[in-house]
């Protein structure tokens, strides 16, 4: 299925040189493809590319002048999402989850796992294991945390958010994760153009590493339950926020609201809502 | 019911004139009747006495010389609990509070209540108001959390109790008083002799103020349900742990284990176990 | 000296019965007298009356209807401050503490001074006792904090403030009383109309317990130094932020900004900003 | 230089088939050339390798049977340590950051660097800017924490070591890294075999992006002043602890003191201990 995205980005620099590090173009990876993209810059600047490994990030950094600076990335992108079972896919065990997955266990800024892991098994730890019971916390974490914007900011844990009871979509991803991990599911954070979104914005969501009867893959969770996970277009991938930041400047910026938009390039497509579907990336 | 309660506490003082605070006497106060006291201490030094008006702690105070510091007290304590229909108590709603209690809704250093509230809301603000939805919040609080020594320390407040999952009476009376505080009902922290609490140490309970057919009072409450209601001689009373330590030393001290002992004093008497039991002290 | 302090605070309450403490009157205490003042509210509903015997904080409660809420006091006050020499203020050891002012050791809420022992220790733990040490307390956190509004909340306490190095009054007043504590330095926090303050507003200050040459007495500090301490009436006393709000609604209300003044009623007064005289409330 | 490099773990494995994670060899890398090692474990089972890309941690995993397990690893490895006139070394700007160095800049799980930036800018904001700058803020951390035992744990963060004022060599570490990157260093938290470490442990130390005269390399430091820079030999390197466990077992496991050991392989080698030499790995 076919997406256009776009988004615009507007700063005010109040000084020559600052650095600007984005994190807003499409991933290229087996299940995303990058039909066609043009990112446009209002300053005829340097852009400094770099695609992490590990993750698959696609940075780019200049260094702006003072003045004016607008950003605008469009795409299209084709999801090929696939579809399995729920019932056939397991968690992997420890002892068998390929070791350049075994980082995803370990805790991060934003997602104290480590402190999380009673209230976890307590709470999820005589569920039947596999992706019924990442489903059962993204539910838990639906069910529990009311949408407050203002309620958290960017210092905000998976452990205040847990006490708190309250976040927007950045908590209530973080808090999944948190307790994925707290479980021994590895689990990361995932920035995304969210088809269906509304109102239409960056949109934050959850990848676990899950086995199916192919083999290990991360799958898609929304523990917001707002988007179509067949319709999310990932652009950052990492431990928690603090990796995946849209844009961080480095200097005296003032910052517009960004503007975000997604939509099926086929105006017939009209998928159902699956806010939780089994989404695998092949392998 | 008359009970016999007994404490030795024992130190080690590395240097002369060192501040100690002691709360270990039985309180005096309606229902509970202290009819003979002793305290005696090993070290021939000059005694402070003070009562607390608002929470009626009976501070003793003494300047311990270098050496070995024996404190024991003993007492004998008539307890006059009263027992009320449990669906005959409500709250009261802060608009009639006597206020004098209002304090009590304040968050503390161990008990943010402040931080409590979407919690409190979502799982207990749905419930029938009146004593049984603070034992509703008891119940959570002993359902909730595993007895764990050495998960806590005297830094862990109900905040960190909520994320851990896992304490000891004090961090169970902390996050009790925390959640009905962030409700509107005035709670407070108790330390207390503890009939029948095995294996016997000084005990963490709570109270919250309510209202029965003939006014308001505080009520007492054992979110680890393991003490007997009827067997509870108050120490002391305050808006949490930091205001009722047993024991303050100003200096250089080794501090050995308490050793803790209540028994009724008639060897007949073997009320039953009823730890959510209306206690009320006559107002 | 004779001040003329005033206050208007406006709500709009969504309900009727929501019910409202106020803490705004001067408080009646040696060396602040109240002369004339008055207490007017726009609704016609009774009010509730509570002078806090160890605060001396006057508490007004009131019932009020849903619709507009204006809540206006003023007075007129006359200040007799005591002002010794600080070479001659001691600190009082833990010891000889008179036993109602040991409370004040203890931390609380927002003043974590607990987890600030060694820090406290490192810092100020070689200086000279006295006066002067409280008042290096005070120059320390005017000279490391950052007055940034926006940077704190209501739910920032002691501990945060070391770290973030920002905030309000009310954050300075935190810290200070916090690393006096730390030290067992009896110290409290005070919220009091502040002449000369820019712009007028409430202002938060602390009063630690030292010894004059005739005893001990709570002494006066603005750890923002941007108040003159001849010229601050206080409101509210307690152990920090949590006991003297100056308002709080338990219900649905939207709250406008206070609007507060205060001027020396004698128009040729013009004594000297002594930001941290020594201000002594007669014993 | 040469090193001989031991270590010892002992477990008691309560089940069979437990996951256990270890990152103890040797890493490989320019400067530093592991000669010859060994690992050898009691229980005869399968061993999984993986060296992660981006931080060349050796990790190795096996599934322990239930009883003793002893791991016991070797090695004979030659460090080649760069060294520069520390006046020669500069901080490089993040608009010329390598990019794939810019993860560096993010906070982590024990490296609150985004709650840091005041306190850092305050403290090391003027100072002139390259290799001196990071020899000051691990001259602060020497010089204001204490090392005290059990006063930390794996929990406690640079946030809470700020505070707290007291820690082990981790907490030290964190911090470090944690000032660093508020200023827009890149930093990193490195486990290592540590010569002339007393007594002999696994030790944690800082490297920090900077800068010479034939480009950017990571540069150590070790905070807490107790290690010779020339022989350290590194096992992992990470955003923080979190990533660099020397053992991380997934199940019931008891755990024994590891024993550690490191000297020189030429008995006539010894070079004097400089904390914080320009040590480079080359480029």
């Amino acid at each position: 299925m076919r997406f256009k995205v776009e988004c615009d980005l507007g700063y005010r620099v109040q000084a020559d040189g600052v650095p600007f590090v984005f994190n807003i173009e499409a991933q290229r990876r087996p299940g995303q493809t990058v039909v066609e993209e043009s990112l446009s810059v209002s300053q005829d600047v340097a852009r400094d590319r770099f695609t992490v490994p590990e993750s698959g990030d696609r940075i780019v950094r200049l260094r702006a002048e003072a003045g004016a600076l607008a950003v605008r990335y469009e795409a299209l992108v084709d999801l090929d999402a696939g579809r399995l079972d729920p019932a056939s896919v397991r968690e992997m065990p420890v002892g068998r989850l390929p070791l350049d997955v075994l980082a995803h266990l370990f805790p991060s800024r934003y997602v104290e796992s480590d402190l999380l892991q009673s209230f976890a098994f307590e709470e999820f730890g005589r569920l039947p294991h596999g992706y019924a019971r990442v489903s059962a916390i993204c539910n838990w974490v639906h069910g529990h945390l009311d949408t407050t914007a203002g309620a958290s900011d960017e210092h905000t844990s998976a452990r205040d958010t847990l006490v708190s009871r309250q976040g927007v979509c950045r908590d209530f991803a973080h808090l999944a994760v948190g307790l994925c991990r707290a479980l021994g599911i590895p689990a990361r954070f995932v920035s995304a153009y969210a088809w269906k979104l509304s109102p239409p914005d960056f949109h934050a969501v959850v990848e676990a590493w899950l086995e199916g009867p192919e083999g290990g893959a991360w799958f898609l969770f929304d523990p917001t339950r707002k988007a179509a996970a067949d319709g999310l277009v990932r652009m950052g991938i990492g431990r928690d926020a603090a990796e995946v930041a849209f844009c961080s400047p480095f200097g005296a910026v003032e910052c517009g609201a960004p503007s975000v938009r997604i939509e099926a390039a086929d105006p017939a497509a009209d998928a159902e809502l699956t806010t939780d579907a089994v989404t695998l990336a092949a392998a």
